[in-house]
């Protein structure tokens, strides 16, 4: 597995769709092979379950966080490895962290119980690197239903205040536990400047990082 | 809780449903309150993942396993558990059982993992009988074959001979180890033989059993 796995993870509102995209365009610039996506999600049957993990209907937590392995065991075999297998940089929206933070933090599940289904369904597989877009609770809600598409929020953003701080708390725990693959960065900045703290990261994770890829690759780029 | 909580297993073709149906009706004229219901399935999101599960698109086992869990957590809370603590008899096609002999025996999960998801899901909760309609692989095989809706049959009939051999050993050994609990019936008799048959082992189950809760004089029903 020679491919890069990164991770990102916020509270809604925090900019993870935009900052994957701009991410990984700049990496797609470098000339490095990017696979995008997301969770829940990223494969058709995860597809599915995000319908009714987001969707109207309330869940058993116990459900909810066994949906979300089940999305995430067809995700990591058919999408994720296959993608590390062949050298690709996978960025992904949201991931594991969010089990921990969402379903742990927030609704209270054991974290045992979450790291017993995480070995099982990733085996050793973690993320070489997580980017945690922070933002107070208060600006992730006030930007959420700043919105015009009130209506369409789902399940998880109409939840409380309180769960979304304990939601953050456990993201915050996660980072300080893990600091060498972790990074947390404020969310609040200008999109540009969260970008750049981003590449920043990837380059800094990666030593030499993307940039020397880019350095030695690019006589091979264009190479006609 | 003071229901007595039934499940039907055997191979596809075996009778199950309408066992179900027919002990249903039974109970229901001795004056009992029967819940019927199956897995996977039971509740609206139960079979909206039954859906999934039995469809065309091939899933991974663990994923399998995953969903039927989130499924049977669904079910459990929502109905099997209310069901029970109202004082109704259960009947469900299909259970946890089931999980053991496909996955377990079938697909080569390992059972302790499947044991972990069990504790989690139910709690202390276990059937107070086991029905296991017994059918050898090939009697069971030809009755689903020989219906005039071949093109419907859903992925887990188009499975090999061998597998179902695996699922109906991993059945007969839960049987062997907990006698108290299981009642193997041959379902190759005729289907009101067998209907008397699981009355019989409720009958016998229950102590005085339901035809005592109906009434002192019924318990020889149908049988002068």
């Amino acid at each position: 597995m020679s491919g890069r796995f990164v991770t990102f993870e916020g509270l809604d509102g925090a900019g993870k769709t935009t900052q994957v995209r701009a991410v990984a365009e700049a990496l797609v610039d470098l000339g490095i092979d990017v696979e995008m996506t997301r969770e829940p999600g990223g494969t058709r049957l995860g597809e599915r379950l995000r319908g009714l993990l987001l969707g109207d209907e309330p869940l058993i937590p116990d459900v909810e966080l066994l949906l979300l392995f089940a999305a995430r065991a067809d995700h990591v075999e058919t999408r994720i490895r296959p993608a590390l297998e062949r050298g690709a940089w996978v960025l992904c929206d949201r991931f594991t962290d969010a089990s921990y933070a969402y379903q742990g933090g927030g609704r209270g599940i054991p974290a045992e119980r979450i790291s017993v289904l995480e070995s099982w369904v990733q085996g050793e597989l973690r993320p070489d690197l997580t980017i945690f877009l922070d933002l107070p609770v208060e600006t992730s809600l006030a930007r959420i239903s700043g919105g015009l598409f009130q209506e369409t929020r789902d399940r998880f953003e109409r939840e409380h205040l309180e769960f979304f701080e304990r939601v953050r708390e456990a993201y915050l725990a996660r980072c300080a536990r893990r600091p060498e693959r972790y990074r947390r960065i404020d969310g609040a900045l200008d999109i540009p400047d969260v970008t750049r703290a981003i590449l920043e990261a990837l380059h800094a994770e990666n030593g030499p990082g993307p940039a020397r890829k880019a350095g030695a690759g690019r006589p091979e780029r264009g190479r006609a």
